[in-house]
């Protein structure tokens, strides 16, 4: 950690703050310029809060240089974290598409497009049962009974599911479901991340529409602070001022968690970009980025979707999109 | 709403299209061009899924003409909601300043600010009991016992109480909190929205960082639908590429909102910008755009707060502050 | 085009308007309901100022149907543009991978690094003379003379050459240029856009940073609209909240422009990422998003470069790169 | 300025690197933990190239201390720059109102509107010669003929007058003119901002879309640089995700430049807002932030305007917004 002062600073304030500071076991190294004085912090600053710091009227400025994510950090944990999900790899080089309908709406929908991912390659099975709409006149889901569906799906497929949890008090309904879905809009719903830390089963952690990679990290470390260690990163797009898109797909996002994190990450490009014309492409770039998995949508008769049919490709298309991820995938193993 | 249908729609699929907007009551007026064909429907479409007509294989866009919204929209309610707190008033032309610590720390700290902020011109204090913190290490609040504080520091200076809620299930614990305030980060925490519509006390709805103001309305309008028209709408700062500020605040919001919605909007300077430094000139400037009410950070000794020290200004900088603020307002209100 | 109208709307007013609108040969069809009255427009409507149909008092909102760009549209011409350069073709199915340092130095380094880029697989050749640099201080490129230099790497290797332009007064410099550059900067100088709509070669046009989709092919159409219907686009990264890149690559901008225009694209993930260490990961996942070729930093020793050392890659990272893309595509084309 | 090495970094590349930091007369202050080792270089660092340093193998990142910009700054230059422009006075405490159309159409046009703005307070003319539209098939503006009326109004009225230059080989047509203003889409079209370097008067420099703030102090370093240093800087909107204003006006941009920057800031609401119905609202914010002037379109006919109509005000509307403007000042400086 760095911290810039003021210029001439107050002796006597700055003699209590280098108290303070190696009250913490930390030391100081000081570096004084003509306008300014650099203190290089070393040692554990984990437990320096920042912002405290920033307020002492002597500093000008903070800057980190050790990331703030423990638990989820690679130099730490130098090995990429495989998850096992009911015999399903994922991470460490294990590939994994996850497919099915934006909502569970019926048993003969969820079964139908349960068997038609799994004939198409799909190793997960994807629904909703509870839906976040922007609007309270939407369709709000199935809830329970939703996930009672999804049930039956992977019953009849042998597929493991992930559905979306979306407030803590749902939580004891999904203790059947193989992986609890965390959505974009709940990223730093810290408690709910808290619950899930005690959860005996993996996370799957979707990108907030407005969070930075740190950010992203951090929210996973609560969930790992807590003791689960199975969290799965999801790429989904972020908020920008380009409309062509649903949102901004940043695959970028790929390697740069790759580097600061053992995490595994995959990507939704059906909510990224908004439109079934789109996903097979940024599949493909998903895939060739290095992404550990992919999340799409995937309907029998997306005209007729309970929701975001818009964005809902196929069986068929999700068949063709997948064989030529495998391709590519292969292509660059070799 | 209006339809544009791609090139050469199928006659059959327009037909099965047409029968099913018609039997919702709705009537269609199609315009064709060379290239192009629109349908303006006519009549209540506020039952149309602008997603699954989207998805249609016939449709190129769908776009909407109304807002979303009714019980926020102005339209239908065109006089200003005034809103009451313990004798405070606030909206329709009546003014409020909130003040108090980021978090609430003992009973010393928040009884003491709680008296100079009163006597600084506040008419309701403001307290962080239960804190989101983007990291797991750092300070989450005190918790219920943080209320009991703050209860505490009501009953010595008479200040209506809010503070925020960040779960459902805290909130049998807000029973005499007089605002509950819904963070920016839980602005599409929907299930909490739907519980808040069924509580019987006045909701503080902070805008999301990366939400436009018809989603944030639309936000309001989940509140509202369950039945509680109290919500305060509160602006705080989006984010953007800009790192000056923490955030970017965004005051157009105001004369925005004013024009959509008959809801009061109030504004946090000291969330918005992240320095004392820059917070009494945003507090003019949200008065001078015609905000109801300002929400600000007061520490007695910002250096040693236990979070977010940098944004908090001095009781006294705060009294001058919301002289200031009084100046402006009689000034154009002459 | 569709004119939504305010209510109750001034009878006079509307007559006038719709006379407006006739006497361009547009026919209106009407559309009354309760709250609103939409008005489609049936014609030729791109001589109609969207602006001043906005500004007129009974008008609330004016929506395009169309797109406002017509010679960059893939809707009036379906095929795919193919760009000659000097024997090198790009766009319709043909890839190509340009590669150069940030800034032309020395004769030395512009000939060395050229036959290594040779060797590794490129096709075009590029680097900066004039330097677009955000302090003053910094180096500003050598100019004239560094076309000279790159004149003279392509006479030694064959390569065609692209380098960037900063303002017209420079254009007499760039006759014997191959590919014309307009950097992200440039992108809506529309001055130089003209000019270059005048120019007998292709011309490389970059998105700007905080530039839509629809506005780079507008600034595309200010050269076609000119004559020059030689245009390459270049998908460099926006600008968003994020920071652990330089810029957001926005990677699904390849299918919407695929989609939307029949223009090469082609993309630069130096630029975009900032970062060496991102480079590989990123020019695969453009290649397999259907990206029509590369361009790439390459320096024989970025720690010496002049400019952006830190995304620069070196020669023997290029040609692993550039082999990976070809697997790549000779996978997918399989 | 701060290096910060990675773990472990080679004994004799840190040699090199010390040595070559040195010879630049640097001072370097080592800390060395167990994970990090940061360097603090004491000296005038403004020589050190900081791609370059960042590109070395050795360096994990190098951060700035102090800011890249000198003339614009306020630590060397304490004093507030006051701008004259023929008798009217801007910054330090001189407040100055802009006002006029978009664009220059007729003689009877810009004199009226100029007449119109003087008697509604105005103490500047602006409108636009060359326009800058994202569309070729746009009115561009009538060009140096514009000019000759807007200087024939300024006859009239005896206001100096403010226009747009697009290119630097305009520039010879802009010797009558008083202050020659910077477009948002050019603050980086660092050849002009040289030109503008050597100009005698003064340069009204608009924000980028997507520029920080610090950003914009370097393009004003670029025109001061060059010996010019009347330099007032316009704040206009940035681009968000917002979309119910055209861009979203950053406010706090003025106590931020006020703090790090010596030069004049003004505030043009009309392109920031987009609408003329939130322009007096956001005049108001911006006075009362601190802003030393404003910039606003008027027009008398705004229905007709050839541009831009829909955020024009009218004369009387602007005379009301001027009015209450110097009582908020007024009241703000007792």
């Amino acid at each position: 950690m760095i911290i810039v002062l003021k210029q001439n600073p107050d002796r006597e304030q700055y003699e209590r703050l280098a108290a303070w500071l190696r009250s913490m076991d930390l030391t100081l190294h000081e570096s004084t310029g003509e306008h300014t004085t650099i203190i290089g912090l070393v040692g554990d600053t984990s437990a320096v809060d920042i912002d405290r710091l920033g307020a002492m009227p002597i500093v000008e400025t903070v800057k980190r240089v050790q990331e703030p994510y423990k638990a989820a950090n690679r130099k730490f944990h130098p090995m990429d974290t495989v998850v096992e999900i009911g015999g399903v790899r994922l991470g460490g080089g294990y590939f994994c598409a996850v497919a099915g309908p934006c909502s569970v709406e019926t048993e003969e929908q969820i079964c139908g497009i349960a068997q038609a991912v799994k004939a198409g390659g799909a190793r997960m099975l994807r629904g909703g049962a509870f839906k976040p709409r922007s609007s309270p006149y939407s369709f709000q889901g199935l809830g329970g009974s939703g996930i009672d569906l999804l049930l039956k799906a992977k019953a009849e497929t042998g597929l493991p599911i992930v559905t979306e949890v979306m407030d803590l008090s749902q939580l004891p309904m999904f203790d059947e479901v193989d992986v609890i879905q965390v959505g974009a809009r709940n990223m730093q719903n810290f408690q709910l991340l808290k619950e899930l830390g005690r959860a005996k089963k993996p996370i799957l952690l979707k990108r907030g529409l407005a969070n930075t990679v740190e950010e992203w990290l951090m929210s996973a470390e609560y969930i790992m602070a807590g003791g689960n260690s199975a969290v799965i990163l999801c790429e989904r797009g972020i908020r920008t001022f380009e409309t062509a898109t649903r949102n901004t797909l940043d695959l970028s996002a790929i390697p740069v968690v790759k580097e600061l994190s053992h995490l595994p990450i995959i990507v939704d490009p059906s909510h990224a970009t908004g439109y079934a014309k789109y996903v097979e492409a940024m599949s493909l770039a998903a895939a060739a980025a290095g992404a550990d998995g992919l999340i799409i949508e995937v309907h029998n008769n997306p005209a007729a979707a309970w929701c975001d049919g818009q964005q809902s490709i196929t069986p068929e298309a999700f068949q063709r999109l997948n064989a030529r991820v495998d391709t590519l995938r292969k292509g660059l193993a070799a």
